[in-house]
């Protein structure tokens, strides 16, 4: 059976994790927090997570292991027909992920953390955050799926990278980055429906006590 | 014909036009600098380079690109068979990108053009990129190439993006990345003899007054 290495907090993780319900693919999970310990470096080559295990070994990097079920797993299909259309699915992924996830990760610790981020770090990541939240508009179908009709890999990114996007907007620069998006607004609140982000969501805050006085006790 | 869109400066051109080098597919270069114009933006939904046109659309993020041109074009593989081997490959590749090329990315400014980072932005590029280093490390194989025996994707994205890291740790840092690596200094030696590579490095060295010349009077 497949193993999820990782941990309920993790945005990365949780996106991992849908995936594999909405296909319906059983899976373990294995608590493990990354870091630089050689016992994490075994698991995950930047001491990253998730980390998937299957027969053939570990996999790092969200992507790729998405890619990789959809290719051995069976179920529900994440990702359309044909391979042009595959592309533009994982285009959008990739936007999502550097030009939101990204930008908006470098203001965690003061959006979620009760850290400070350095004034340039701030600006910058302000500056890709909001260019990223435009490619979104720009290229995002939103019917009502960002890439068309039905859920794909583009999604699982968006729904666990846009929350926190927000919420950074919010909490570290004092703007709504969807105020002119209607389309992610509503992307946003029909996955709040969907059982299997409620079950990720329950997961998640069931861990957050323990993970914030990790974080606090500078064990993380 | 495909057209690759972007110019012979940029690193991320590069590795796609090193992928259609050497598999020997025939493609049309279209000078495109990127950008936030109107025009820009109809070719790339983030206004970045490269961007690939096909008969079938544009699609941007050469981590995909790379792999559309793998799925449809014919000439010398660039992954191994096998799903699981394929995602090793896309693993190192994205840790290349992702831990090695955008810290890198950050100090470029100062690097190459003349202008000055914020220093806790460069203090975070350094942690980062030595972390990327030392993950290439372990997780590569060398043999000459990053993931083994042959080329595959993951060499590309080494090839164009290694060689400009060590030029940030060296003009930036004032240390050597790969001092403890000869593996990484040895391929990317190898590279210099590729006929494609040093095909792509003459472009680029041609193009790289006028580059400057744009950088310097702001019109980039």
């Amino acid at each position: 059976m497949l193993k999820l290495h990782g941990f309920a907090v993790s945005n990365y993780y949780n996106m991992v994790k849908l995936a594999l319900l909405e296909k319906g693919v059983p899976f373990e999970e294995v608590l493990f927090f990354g870091g630089q310990s050689p016992e994490a470096l075994k698991i995950s080559p930047r001491g990253k997570v998730p980390a998937l295990q299957s027969e053939d070994g570990f996999l790092s990097e969200t992507s790729l292991i998405l890619d990789y079920i959809e290719q051995t797993q069976p179920g529900k299909a994440l990702l359309p027909e044909g391979v042009f259309a595959q592309a533009k699915v994982h285009e959008l992924a990739k936007e999502i992920e550097l030009y939101i996830e990204l930008p908006a990760r470098a203001c965690y610790p003061e959006a979620f953390f009760g850290a400070q981020v350095d004034e340039a770090i701030k600006a910058k990541a302000k500056t890709e955050l909001l260019a990223g939240i435009a490619t979104l508009k720009r290229n995002g179908k939103f019917s009502p799926y960002v890439a068309g009709d039905s859920l794909t890999i583009a999604d699982l990114l968006f729904c666990f990278s846009v929350d926190l996007a927000y919420a950074v907007g919010k909490k570290v620069f004092a703007i709504d980055v969807l105020e002119d998006f209607p389309q992610a607004k509503a992307l946003l609140e029909q996955f709040k429906n969907n059982p299997n982000v409620q079950k990720i969501v329950a997961d998640k805050e069931a861990q957050m006590p323990a993970f914030l006085e990790m974080v606090r006790s500078g064990k993380r």
